[in-house]
């Protein structure tokens, strides 16, 4: 099991990535890797337990947006011999910082730059790390997805700069609005967002919304 | 590892089932699962070649359409205990029949009807096949899978009878075939398919094609 954690932080799309002990008898010593390991088939009622479990170690996250990402096997992966993954992706929103997980001394949030992060992975998580950047921001052109990178309260504002920062470029502000309205997935809560600019509405994502399909991709400059 | 192939046969979208060994030491005895089994470290370089593997002993196809399904793990769909599967789907031509592989004894070609087939299934293999159908239908309304399942020399009226019977509906011929010629992933051959009706061009796959993504899904009834 490998579990690419994402978040925004900083205005960055970040990913969640955990040094390997340095030691020589491991694999690997001292390199970053996707947070991961061996199901505990005590612990773990299915794949989809063993990952939230992987989370819940290194961020304290209960209840992530959780999608199963593909396998990864082969004879070479691991210097140890063949080895199978099954590969998740997750996103959460900033609070779940690795510092207030219970066993996070060893992780770190790495912003992802092009198709990866600057410093060298362990095994193939290159590969896994890129196919999971890969599928996140197709699905951010026609799904809600970003919504999960936020808190349970947030304004439009802060929801169309989520779509802006994983797609990498700027949406059209109207365009923007009139697709999420159209597609009711998120509620006003009773609240405003009250600092230096103006009060803006707060929103959540409506109680039985799962992720929603919009009718087409977001345009390259955000018009319909 | 465990993959479900799909042919069209007698008009039918079909799935190869193996019946497993009628012994009370094997779970599931008697009962009909998709071809699969384990890796075996010694042959299979990746996932990929075990599932070719796997195909190749069943049917004799060397060279199918292949691709990652998902991965099923828990500690219930095997009663010997936590197992895990990554399970993969195969489109091959109707000549890839069980009778023509090394050890096909006990495969045979089920009719899809509905989301499944009408034989109970070993294991999770239901909802396997269940994912595998949902996988083949959304993505032949907008890429050019069907194509897998021909000879390599076909007409235009066979490759749209393919996309008919995959999706279970009547395409419109004008509309489909500009589609198609648009998508450009087909080319002519320098022969005719003869008989009893006349004569019509025959196409092959063009070589450096490989799946083709349309721009907009077929509409209920085919107009573009």
């Amino acid at each position: 099991m490998d579990v690419a954690i994402f978040t925004v932080r900083q205005q960055q799309l970040s990913v969640l990535l955990v040094q390997r002990p340095n030691t020589p008898d491991e694999p690997f010593p001292g390199l970053w890797a996707l947070p991961g390991g061996f199901v505990d088939i005590d612990r773990d009622r299915d794949l989809e337990a063993c990952a939230l479990r992987k989370l819940r170690d290194k961020t304290a996250v209960t209840s992530p947006y959780l999608e199963q990402l593909g396998s990864w096997g082969s004879k070479d992966r691991d210097p140890r011999g063949w080895s199978t993954t099954h590969a998740y992706f997750a996103l959460i929103p900033d609070a779940g910082t690795p510092e207030a997980g219970a066993n996070a001394a060893d992780a770190a949030w790495n912003p992802i730059t092009g198709n990866g992060v600057t410093v060298k992975l362990a095994f193939d998580h290159r590969e896994i790390l890129e196919t999971a950047i890969d599928r996140l921001r197709s699905k951010v052109e026609y799904t809600s997805l970003p919504v999960y990178l936020l808190p349970t309260e947030f304004t439009m504002t802060e929801l169309q700069r989520m779509f802006e920062i994983v797609l990498g470029r700027e949406v059209e502000k109207s365009a923007f609005r009139t697709r999420v309205f159209s597609a009711d997935f998120i509620e006003p809560v009773p609240r405003m967002r009250e600092g230096q600019q103006r009060p803006a509405q707060l929103y959540r994502l409506q109680r039985s919304s799962g992720v929603v399909f919009f009718p087409r991709t977001f345009s390259p400059r955000g018009h319909r």
